[in-house]
């Protein structure tokens, strides 16, 4: 192939050197006002009212927004209202929102807004909020519990009992934030005709149709624009204060922008926190019979997609192994603080450390090389893993295989006193397969692609460049992917999950070869041969000594001006049932303590990925190297730490992430590549397996190493020193 | 049908009534400033300096845009630059713009700007610039000729040797104006990106290129936005002064807005003003055997479409009837005089005001019936009016006997003292073949369609919205069709030559097959019948006592989201050759003549349109009506009159345009549908052959009632006075 499998120039790294590449925060429209919001001071109390007539009178101020404005409008998810109405559930929740000529005057008008609140006792976290008589956060929400899931396989007791060795023990992991370089930033326009919202969402579409629902408008009368979005990890998909923009837009009149700051945008969304109980039945030979999990999230305030993270923990807790007997509970749980919702993998490295590092201790345990023990309890391919979900769709042997290899695990985990631990995942990714796409030949042979996919630095229109370019043979050069705009672009269900390789990809494809049949009809005819002795070749089409380009193509058709338009689209029938492809990541870690101060330097870290074909390797590689790093990150340093139901740690001079002194020493990618995804060439999506593999085999590696097994991440200097200590 | 053919409420009725349909003018964007334009006060003169540093001093002026701004720019039509060079060509013709924070300043500083003018000699009219020694508008065009056309066909010489009678006459044709309500009014916004545009432009698309030629662009890198348009007629066909205000923001780095004035407006384009001599050769019993025509078009300054409007005058002179023996030669002449470019029938009323004239002398001459002449002479429908154009398509005599029958000519004419005339046009019409169109079907089971033609109250949007609707059976309410915008809407050639409902309406009505092959193949699968068993009705399929409706084909298909894409195309194939139709006019009028003052008075107008299959019937007869209306200006009222190259009939004063009490007290349009059009359901376009049998059928009138036969336009009191005095 002469475009895929190639690691080309990324199509918009001239734009992002020089700084041509426009984000949210970049754009001013006419007219454009700045916003500011009033958060909650309480994490948990009444409003009993609100005086914003000084903040409304000040000059330059335009429109005060408070939940008076918004009675029309109707929640989006689990009674989230536009602006806090009559409670506020976390410190941090929206009450009030200033629309101002400046962002000085629209600061200064938030500090004479008075607001009389009735303080409420809080559930400050998952033990508070799940305790017998905890306040509750939700009236219609019984006991905290936002979702729940169960999956249930076999006879969890018939499991248990068949079992020689039953195993139990459990973990915590903590709240972390995304910390995409690029907060939330929103701007919109109010209009009779409708709204147009600029912003860094992901799902552009989601938050249309949202937007829609909110305001009682059409879907079609929201127009959301997507400029280039500085990092995304989930913390921009779904619907964040984009309606609250759009509020104060309606009442201001005029279009009004507000940019987060780092401390607003942790407040807004993050990973859930959650704590993970296991029990294990095995044999002594290590073959796993049953698994119980009971897993609590920390959902905060409001519910954005906890349920969903829910559903996705309880599945991914089993791992990639065979168990006859299941059990597992996953409950999303309201507490006082601010709203977790996606993030890379959703409830996947919460679970798969718990899990992971479970099986690490029952192979120490039953004295079985932690690799075989995998090894003999993988799912086959095509076995099911529960029921109501598609069978493994990959090698997972390969994997496990490459990376023993590329680590060499075998020679370097039995040293004496080697300090090196592994682990896997696999996750059911892939979400919606919706995507609808479109290509358009332009007059001069340009090709245009209008695909809904949101390029947050993973490189998508790249890679659909790539994918038009090998089914056209057309260069790079003379395709353009535009960004998403829904007056503009057809549906895309949404750009998250690993999903946009294998989906639009698909789309895209599709796309192209509707173009392509275009194409060779009319090369057919003007060359007189059959459209099966035509080759494309650079932009046209060859048939022995013959040749008539794309450009040439269309003046043929047109006589001049006209363009060729292709269009595909994608359903639930590429794989028939969910999911669309399991996301594979195995990663092997080797550490060094140092015993006085408990520092763990991540000397050697091998990750794999199972990409099914790389479309475009370096980006590959990269991802799955952001994606260790940003592992490292909530193994070895991030939290987010609540005292009194204030964060703490907002900002990065107490919230610790990876600095580039921490890349390992030694740090390598190895992509597997059995074409066998259910995406363009084979692919299938990665980018969120390199994170889950990272936390249980840093643990391992200290466990196997130095002999502390530590259930509760991060491994903070003085975690592991204390646990050092207390050996 | 449910659609097609029924006089539905216009789709953007609501819109126009209420003030939401928003024009050009009416829009503003962030940052706009304002722009004025200098004009030369001298139909001829060299610039030999212009000092403009006491306008930019001026505080609010950002920037004053001169010839030396636009160095790197390419000329689009005939040497016609973004703003005059060297020299100016015509009073009026823009010499200099300023951008400033409001219009009041901006005209302040115009009145700042020295220009150093050296006048020249002007070639003011036809006579003047076709004399020998006269000087040359421009050095590259030796006599003054920016166009000519010849057609030729047979042995002219022998035709007249082989005729019966030879008759010659001259007429003329004055410069006329449209007067859309709505003058000419552009944005233009530069960016690092490219430029956007919004105009009140007819052609988008050719704007698109004209700019990217001109500034060295890419054409995707400019954006057509084209609002409502309040009138075109032409006027605001091709490329005006965009590129000057594209030139001006790109100096002035902010968006500029120029709105002109009816006086700019009437300087920046017009309908060619002509002088056409006859010479024809008959036979006694009213056969025409030989044709020679010399035509002379008055271009003015700059060609913009003159070459083309002399191209089609060529031929049009020939009226739709059988002539073995033809010479026809039709030059555009430059003169300095502001700039003629396309009007409603380009080159037709002014040749065929002539022909049509000179035929009813001839009638009366050899003492023949005006309609049995014509019959007699028609083009039978297939037969060739001339080498390389495609043969007649419309059946002429039906036309004509309509009028014959409707107008009652046979008692009416023969009355005593019956002042009544009839003519007819058939013009080779409906332009580039070339329209692209897309639909989706969106989730909610509405459309929405992406057409390139532009909406200047000719009723497009609500056309093919009835073709939609009848094609896929889907109620008007649940279509939308949007505005033109070159970054959103697929390619279409232009909106002129009747062409839209023809020609977009094939391509939208491809679209919509496209779209509902798709949707069968769902629904054959979820009813599980064949696809031919199923009927469309009101937004759903039905097969037996199954229905399953768009919006649950939608679902079906994606499970939730998505969309339905269908695209279509027109190109040349669609008639093999041009024109794709014939539009054919006819009229008939009766005039009572107040002898005293030589005012006429239109007591009845008949006019009779071909339009193939209406659409949208009350829309056609609006459209004739219009047309009609437009006839009775230039017959009776209209006329541009320059005093030493200066334009004195600039605006409602003095140029009189048709008002309600010019409408005749009996004015009735019949269309004729022998389906036999190549559009949709075989329709034809129409509302320009409205517009071309006015004059010589009122002229006739005259000629017959009162015994004078006038060949100069318009027929104003005063000349009809010295007319009937001179008698």
């Amino acid at each position: 192939m002469k475009y895929v499998g190639r690691s080309i120039a990324r199509v918009d790294a001239v734009d992002k050197v020089t700084g041509r590449a426009k984000f949210t925060g970049d754009l001013n429209v006419p007219g454009m006002l700045h916003g500011k919001i009033l958060r909650s001071p309480y994490p948990h109390a009444r409003i009993r009212g609100i005086d914003a007539s000084k903040a409304a009178a000040l000059p330059g101020v335009v429109a005060v927004l408070t939940s008076k404005d918004i009675s029309d409008t109707r929640p989006i998810y689990s009674g989230r209202p536009v602006i806090a109405l009559d409670k506020a559930r976390y410190i941090g929740e929206p009450v009030a929102a200033v629309a101002a000529e400046d962002i000085r005057t629209a600061e200064d008008a938030l500090a004479l807004i008075r607001v009389d609140y009735e303080e409420l006792p809080a559930a400050a976290g998952i033990d508070a909020a799940i305790a017998k008589d905890a306040p509750l956060v939700h009236d219609d929400a019984p006991g905290n519990i936002c979702g729940h899931e169960r999956v249930e396989k076999g006879d969890i007791q018939r499991g248990f009992a068949e079992s020689e060795e039953i195993f139990e023990d459990t973990f915590t992991f903590p709240m972390v934030y995304h910390y995409a370089l690029e907060p939330h930033s929103v701007i919109a326009q109010w209009t009779e005709e409708g709204v147009t919202v600029y912003s860094s969402a992901q799902h552009p579409f989601q938050v249309r149709g949202d937007i829609a629902k909110i305001f009682g408008l059409r879907p079609t009368q929201v127009r959301m624009v997507i400029p280039f979005l500085g990092g995304g990890f989930g913390s921009k998909s779904y619907t964040k204060f984009e309606p609250l923009v759009v509020a104060l837009a309606r009442k201001a009149k005029r279009p009004v922008k507000i940019v987060n700051s780092v401390a607003e945008s942790m407040l807004t969304v993050r990973r859930h926190g959650a704590r993970v109980r296991l029990k294990t039945g095995v044999k002594r030979d290590g073959t796993i019979v049953a698994r119980e999990a009971e897993i609590h999230l920390d959902t905060g305030g409001y519910a954005d997609n906890g349920p969903q993270v829910a559903t996705r923990a309880a599945t991914r807790v089993l791992g990639p192994y065979r168990i006859p007997h299941i059990r597992t509970d996953a409950s999303a749980v309201y507490t006082n603080k601010s709203s977790a919702g996606s993030f890379r993998a959703i409830g996947a490295p919460q679970v798969i450390f718990a899990s992971e590092s479970h099986l690490d201790m029952i192979a120490e345990r039953l004295g079985i090389d932690p690799a075989e023990l995998r090894l003999k309890n993988f799912l086959k391919k095509g076995e099911e893993l529960r029921p109501k979900l598609r069978g493994m769709d990959a090698d997972l042997p390969s994997s496990l295989k490459t990376l023993v290899r590329a680590s060499e695990w075998r020679r370097r985990s039995k040293k004496k006193g080697a300090a090196m631990g592994l682990a896997c995942g696999a996750t059911n990714a892939g979400a919606t397969p919706v995507s609808v796409a479109m290509v358009r030949l332009l007059p001069d042979g340009t090709l245009t692609a209008y695909a809904g996919s949101t390029e947050m630095g993973q490189g998508v229109r790249t890679v659909l460049s790539q994918i038009i370019a090998e089914e056209l043979n057309l260069p790079i050069e003379a395709i353009e992917v535009g960004g998403a705009d829904t007056k503009v672009t057809p549906y895309d269900a949404s750009t998250g999950s690993s999903r946009s390789t294998t989906l639009m990809g698909t789309a895209i494809q599709r796309a192209a070869r509707d173009l392509k049949q275009q194409l060779l009809r009319i090369g057919a005819e003007a060359l007189r041969v059959k459209s099966g002795q035509i080759q494309l070749l650079d932009g046209a089409m060859i048939a022995g000594e013959m040749r008539l380009t794309f450009k040439e193509a269309v003046e043929r058709r047109f006589g001049g001006g006209g363009e060729l338009i292709g269009h595909g689209d994608v359903g639930p029938e590429i794989t028939g049932s969910l999911p669309v492809f399991w996301e594979i990541g195995m990663g092997s870690a080797e550490v060094c303590v140092d015993k006085e101060t408990g520092e763990i330097a991540l000397t050697r870290y091998v990750s794999v990925a199972d990409v099914g074909k790389a479309i475009h390797p370096e980006g590959c590689v990269g991802q799955e190297e952001g994606a260790s790093m940003m592992g490292i990150g909530h193994t070895l340093f991030e939290q987010m730490i609540y005292e009194d139901g204030q964060l703490v740690t907002a900002g990065l001079i107490d919230y610790r992430v990876p600095r580039f002194a921490d890349v390992p020493a030694e740090f390598e990618t190895v992509l597997v590549e059995n074409e066998d995804g259910p995406g363009p060439h084979g692919a299938r999506g990665m980018g969120e397996g390199g994170l889950v593999a990272v936390a249980p085999a840093i643990t391992s590696a200290l466990a196997r190493g130095y002999g502390v097994r530590i259930r509760d991440l991060p491994l903070t200097p003085e975690r592991v020193w204390r646990a050092l200590k207390a050996k």
